[in-house]
């Protein structure tokens, strides 16, 4: 599927994605990039620096959203596991997060993603296996 | 370290459980549980469901309790990687996740968790390594 | 499927198993144990110690049987991913691994497996997500 | 720590490696590469395809010498946590693995790895973290 990018302001004006402070930037051929302006609530324990859980919810949506531009229309795709490595302190006001199928066999989707900050330095990287659903909604 | 009912009642008002929707129901020797009340915002995209970066949170979080429950006075932990499974939809209002400490060796700590809901169903699964870290706060 | 114990015996004298040392002792109701005794010519770097690489298989081969215990006739299984945790280095002449199903969801199954040493003591922890497919053989 | 070829010859005559079918082609600046060569008797259940227990070592061996090029003499390495991802089957003859280090954080190493096939087809992927150890040999 492709998205335009009306389609993807849509879906980041859920409040979901509003809360966490995540953007979906682009999303085309295998290839998602995403934006993460954290949200100072959730920037715990310590001040300025978004939790980890935060930095995995971008890395898990920005990899969806790479899995779903290689689906059919009808479908959608859930995780099947994700690991996720912090690789050092998440400080800034903003990190890009950059996804992609690394290959697909049936319907089990695999990829990788990695999380920068604003200074290029990698914060968290990750790799995740998806599998291809009927979508629900 | 042992936590009082007190100081863990301290933590849980912080603003990043809060919106998250954890609160940390007990934490010593080398174990945690908590719950999860999920916040409807963050159940996206399928309604009723906490998305899975809120599950993860609660897994990440509550196996860091069972860490520093076997850590010094002045020390921390943080995240190496945590590999976290979804083993089925997570349907429900509550969900309960136990972690324990498997393993020590010298500044690592070896971790596992699981997820269940109100009906004892598995939700999410997940091993983590963290690493134990003077405190900063 | 079950497996009498000439059937497991019959795969136990595979090239594969025997030369990297590991036995299946039971496999039944998504459990499944092996012993692990290790062939010296695989114990690099460090004499006396089995390679990780030699714990990881014997981990993701008795994962696989718990697995294939939760199939019906004429379907097999293959790994999607398998995390693994070297928990402490691994010294003796006898591994005991422990491997078993946490959930089944279609096709996709979740386990997790620890192998101990003849003390008890934690060498390695694992989980894994693997595919049902049609048996090949 | 920089590694001559001669030097890297005498390691691949290991008798682990010689078994498993692993050479080490370079290792340097963060970086490794290795050829495997499957010994048939390693080629089960399915003929002709390695184990996966012997593409996890391929890796983990790849990612540890690409470690060790970034350790001090008198340093070497062992692994915390690694998780591989099986994309495809493994047909054919040769593999080569091409790992990197990701980061550097203290004595935690990051690290990622990929094996293909001939045909250059991802056969299996990986992450793991690494500690940086006293050199016991």
């Amino acid at each position: 599927m492709d998205f335009s990018p009306e389609r993807i302001d849509g879906f980041n004006r859920n409040s979901f994605y509003q809360t966490m402070g995540v953007t979906i930037e682009t999303a085309a051929g295998g290839e998602a990039r995403s934006t993460l302006r954290p949200n100072p609530d959730l920037c715990w324990p310590f001040p300025g620096q978004p939790h980890g859980g935060v930095l995995f919810t971008q890395m898990d949506t920005t990899m969806a959203w790479a899995v779903v531009t290689r689906v059919e229309a009808g479908e959608n795709c859930v995780t099947i596991n994700l690991d996720i490595q912090y690789t050092a302190p998440a400080r800034g006001d903003r990190f890009v997060c950059r996804a992609r199928v690394r290959h697909r066999s049936g319907r089990i989707v695999y990829t990788r993603a990695e999380v920068t900050d604003d200074a290029g330095q990698l914060v968290a990287a990750g790799q995740g296996a998806f599998r291809v659903v009927k979508a629900l909604l």
